[in-house]
């Protein structure tokens, strides 16, 4: 290693004992890894100095910066219209994409959501679309250009040359207890969505027992972390904090979630996918210089454009939009044991139950069910009646049903009637 | 993985966290890790948040406990006397072992004294003794026992029997910033003399430039951790915080070292080297319950006593006390460029001159030169005349000269008679 310009030891303990690392000393050691001169269990040190003595901003930055360096920068230039992305950190329920890219779109405004596939208790946009028959999610990037200035609207994989340094070093953290650094997650999500070359870039950061942002004040942190990062790289970017103490909608699950996202489309669906669909494509269009007032986003759910899209979305890579959703062989309900409210219910537990079902996967090279999930009844505030339906659970093997319902004990109560419920706002700050 | 009774990544959390490790947690992820279930990458994780939230005693006992039970124990309990050993944490011009081991064992207590080899700026034992023409350090555990018997001190290579964890977790810490933990330095060298099944053990911890541990009150954390673990363990356990911020005597450097021995064993030598054998020799004595005064210790080196111990010691590997000691092919020499005091000699800088001579290796597979290393001709206090020699560098590679002279620009420093120099007492503390 002698032609190397660091020493791997030397940086790992910068960061152990407090310094601030030297920008030539990002670049190196983060370019170093990508070509495995730095080996895996120098940069798991690393990773864990980092995330117990922190970073600052310019270094944050600078990391970023080094992880776009190691692949490919996609440009939108050529499009005659501007781009806008979203970003969420991943929730249960989260089907928010599926309506609000064809809905952004319709506002003349094109939507480049490059995305990944689930991992753990959150499902992935990927698996959720690939429950319409004939979908694909994989698109070259001619194509994607192509349907950019044709439809409006893409939500396809995110190709393997933006910033493969994140790639490597996300699947480290894994398995070395070091996923929750907040300027890791920040590096790993803004590098490429900087990479992938979006002019504008609305996060949807999680906050809550279903999200990996357990606290406010955490969320703020990461928020605050690429906002800065966004803006620093040019990218218009503004952050919503949300609530994930609760499900998004009334279902977790792929052709479950789809079935949710396509009555929103059609002007009905659950008020709080509705609510936080508009408020992310207000802020879109705006952070797109296309602002356009809630009532008037709200109105092209009611009146089809937005559906127009959709489907002209799902067409354009090889989706049957009138096709019949798959549906789980086997279903198990959860009833009601007394009348009264429904005063919590835990967005991690059905998560997890939703995941146990067959929705998502443990290891990325697992398959998923498209029919697996939970569907829930009732959302926390809602009036109950002893005996019905509270909760139902799809699987196509039925043996999963014993520890999908263990995560779930515990993770809803009814109370009665007349019994204070608390429950949280969905928006709960903007950082800009 | 199912069949594992624990998740390494669990494990990292509780500690990066700031939690205490379950003894269950330890006893599978040491264990794990040397049967290499548990990654490299994991357990490099883990050192650092070890490192930097460190453990508490419980956690370290059951730590090097752990490590133990990676190996084979031996055990002393067939000898007709004592066992007493002495480990140092590494110092420059450190040959205190060669009089040590022999002092000892003339006075009836026996001396199994199984070292390593040294790596960095500080020089091994191992590699001090192999400049003796016909010296084998490599013994079988029956050789070893019967050298006991007869001899009464043996210094040979440890066995790789004894907590194997050790090594391979050494190696990793080496290369990612993680050596510097205190309960893994203090775990790692307690479970080989654990393992090795001494009654007594003596530890000299250097505090100072030349030193592991730079300042007193981490040397004293380490001391402390150790005489808790020896004595939690059942070996009598006492610790010396002994100066490392000159170097020790007058010589660094293999064959240099075991002629300045040689000398305190025939009744002559430094006087620093002398009080510190004999200081080291008190307490081992003591600590194996067959106290000895120290004018009487002292004394078996005056009448020949220990010198008697040393050739049979030596003869019994092979060696021959009386051969010609290696002289390397060159050497140079640094003059006082004024008369009056050697206010400084820093030990880290005349530790890496003599590394770099070639006395010392980089890599554990790299060979020493016998002859190499640098002698001093003053200590700090000493009075000395312009033109006379300070320092004589000794190498058989000429090229090496520049770079040691280098390490040794600033290390030392000559001021006018009367100014007041400060020196530092020998023995710091006592820990028991």
């Amino acid at each position: 290693m002698g032609t190397e310009q660091f020493d791997a030891v030397d940086v790992i303990r910068t960061k152990r004992d407090g310094g601030v690392l030297a920008p030539e000393q990002i670049d190196w050691v983060v370019d170093a890894y990508t070509r495995g001169v730095v080996a895996e269990e120098q940069m798991s040190a690393l990773a864990m100095a980092i995330l117990l003595n922190g970073m600052t901003r310019a270094e944050v930055a600078r990391w970023t910066a080094a992880m776009i360096a190691t692949g490919e920068r996609m440009s939108f230039a050529a499009l005659s219209r501007p781009t806008a992305d979203k970003h969420s950190t991943g929730g249960v329920g989260d089907k928010i994409t599926l309506p609000l890219a064809p809905l952004v779109a319709a506002f003349d405004v094109a939507v480049p959501q490059l995305s990944g596939r689930g991992l753990g208790h959150t499902g992935g946009t990927l698996d959720k679309l690939e429950s319409i028959p004939g979908w694909q999610a994989a698109l070259s990037n001619d194509a994607l250009m192509a349907q950019l200035d044709s439809v409006g609207a893409v939500i396809c994989a995110a190709g393997s040359g933006l910033a493969p340094a994140d790639r490597k070093l996300y699947a480290l953290r894994d398995v070395t207890g070091t996923v929750e650094a907040i300027p890791l997650i920040a590096s790993s999500i803004m590098s490429k969505k900087i990479a992938e070359g979006t002019g504008a870039l609305v996060l949807d950061v999680k906050v809550g027992s279903g999200a990996f942002m357990k606290t406010v004040a955490d969320a703020r942190e990461l928020a605050r972390t690429m906002v800065d990062l966004g803006t620093d790289a040019g990218v218009r970017t503004v952050a919503l904090l949300t609530d994930m103490s609760v499900p998004l909608g009334l279902t977790a699950g792929n052709a479950l979630e789809v079935r949710e996202s396509v009555e929103v489309l059609a002007g009905g669906g659950p008020a709080d996918v509705v609510d936080l669909t508009v408020a992310l494509a207000v802020e879109m269009l705006a952070a797109a210089d296309r602002p356009v007032g809630a009532d008037e986003v709200r109105a092209a759910l009611s009146d089809g454009r937005a559906m127009d899209a959709w489907r002209a979305m799902i067409a354009a890579q090889g989706g049957d939009a009138d096709a019949t959703l798959p549906v789980a062989k086997e279903t198990e309900t959860v009833v009601a044991p007394s009348s009264g409210v429904l005063a919590t219910l835990d967005a991690y537990g059905v998560g997890v139950a939703a995941w146990r079902l067959g929705a998502g996967r443990a290891r990325k090279e697992d398959p998923v069910q498209a029919g697996a999930g939970v569907e829930w009844h009732a959302r926390p505030g809602d009036a109950v009646v002893a005996g019905q339906p509270l909760l139902t659970l799809h699987t196509d093997t039925p043996e999963r049903f014993d520890r999908a319902l263990a995560a779930l004990d515990g993770a809803w109560s009814v109370v009665p009637e007349g019994t204070p419920v608390e429950t949280s706002p969905l928006i709960l700050d903007r950082i800009a």
